[in-house]
């Protein structure tokens, strides 16, 4: 039995997952009319407009000494689909695009800081796979991750806007941020992660462990870019946790369909799994835009 | 000529300051009746309790490989009476002691971790000084770092008080916060430290770069606790402005008084200097708290 302990704001639920379960799932949405096309150019375009914001907030200035590791760091770090996803969501429970886009740019520079850090070289660290790049040294990567991160919160804390009355919603968004990348989330999938590859060799590392880093580090990401693009597009209560949980899922699915894990026992049932799930989360958006935000999870997306 | 350069909020300003200008500045704050007991009782009592709100924030509970390394490090970390000033601040222009202990305890988190990160062993940085006790893994002590910053800006967040519509006042006091730690705060000063600990052996760091990391660690700290509590008290504009200058100059001369830089020329001279600076800034206030708020710069105060 693959496990998943699901842990949000504090508060903790177990869902049991089974092989059964999941080869019996079925997809749980109605058959989709879309247009690939259409939705790639979505996607691309939604991307294109976080990088244009980062671009502008991050751009290559004196002191050189500070912004060009930053800038660099931040345009080096793999691209998730999360800051996508927060305006995707924001856009499908009726919000306007641009009430998300400093919220999804926010993502990523936490990612982009989180994922320097992870990859410092510590002399207690093991580092698994292909030795990482490393374009400064340890000292500037350490400090720049630590100015890309309250940056990110500063970011966030901009998105107030006094005419909108808007700074509650701010606010939360914020602390859904802090518990993301936070000791009970993303810190948390990464210290999961080293035990992971320190125990793998002998070979006691469980699938349930597995996916409890894949919920607390891209899954966390994802669910959180999701949560935050409802908020902020007015969701209401019913609305953020569905497309929290279609977050959690999909930034699962989304790694996994990259190979990542391909070789655990039962990895194409897991996928199948996590799919329908996501997918299960999003049947009762009526609006048109839900196709789009389900191509997320399909094989064929081509966004990483 | 000991040059600081002072950069608030993105705005640059230049102060110069002369050893004869130190030396000739008169005190420029009425001599003080106060009871030195009494102050110290109440400086006591106010860090006091900062540490009972940070001891109930983190507690070391399960999973105790998170919450023991946190808990460890944040209160094994320097203490600083940036979080006092904060309350003094807050109390000064009429707030309420309550209204700024979260932001006061978050202002030590934020210490802390920023403090284990400059200590963390990595392999291309010079470490000044004795060699600084490590109780965890490089590994943990980094991880542990990127989870204590997160909570304390969830700390802050969560200072909203919806009855209490304050939220404008908090997303400021996030910001605030964000610029003092990040990579025109206290990173820069990290990293100028650096570069000044490399030059140092042939003597061509300067006593105006010295100054600028004296701005940017510690004096930016105390500047941004000082004026967050005069933000979160409901403090005018002067008064804020007073008040994080104050901080500024307090935070350096506490540190000059407890002996770091004692062997730079002239540094009596800067310490007077610097003291003068911040009672200059309290001479409009006429509440009777402003005794207690200057005891911070006297040489015979014996906390950090």
């Amino acid at each position: 039995m693959a496990a998943i302990f699901l842990h949000f704001n504090g508060n903790s639920s177990f869902l049991s997952l089974s092989r059964t379960h999941l080869r019996r799932s079925p997809l749980c949405h109605k058959p989709m009319k879309v247009s690939m096309s259409q939705n790639q150019s979505y996607w691309a375009s939604v991307n294109a407009e976080v990088d244009d914001h980062l671009a502008r907030a991050i751009p290559v200035r004196p002191p050189l000494s500070v912004f060009e590791p930053m800038h660099h760091l931040v345009f080096a770090a793999p691209r998730t689909m999360a800051p996508a996803l927060c305006i995707a969501a924001c856009e499908l429970v009726g919000g306007q695009r641009q009430q998300a886009v400093a919220a999804a740019s926010a993502l990523h520079l936490m990612h982009a800081a989180s994922y320097t850090h992870e990859h410092l070289p510590l002399s207690d660290r093991p580092r698994p796979g292909p030795t990482t790049h490393h374009a400064f040294d340890a000292n500037i990567e350490l400090l720049t991750g630590d100015g890309i991160f309250p940056f990110g919160y500063e970011l966030l804390a901009s998105l107030d806007d006094p005419s909108g009355n808007n700074s509650e919603r701010v606010l939360r968004v914020i602390i859904e941020v802090t518990r993301a990348m936070g000791s009970q989330g993303m810190v948390d999938g990464q210290y999961l992660q080293l035990n992971c590859s320190e125990s793998d060799s002998d070979g006691s590392f469980h699938v349930g462990s597995r996916n409890r880093v894949r919920e607390k580090k891209v899954g966390g990401l994802y669910a959180c870019g999701a949560a935050c693009g409802a908020i902020l597009g007015g969701g209401s209560e019913e609305e953020i946790e569905k497309l929290r949980r279609y977050g959690l899922y999909a930034g699962i699915t989304r790694e996994m369909l990259n190979g990542v894990g391909r070789e655990e026992n039962g990895f194409l049932e897991m996928v199948q799994g996590f799919r329908s799930l996501a997918l299960k989360e999003l049947k009762d958006f009526s609006d048109g835009k839900v196709n789009t935000i389900s191509t997320l999870v399909d094989a064929s997306f081509c966004y990483v």
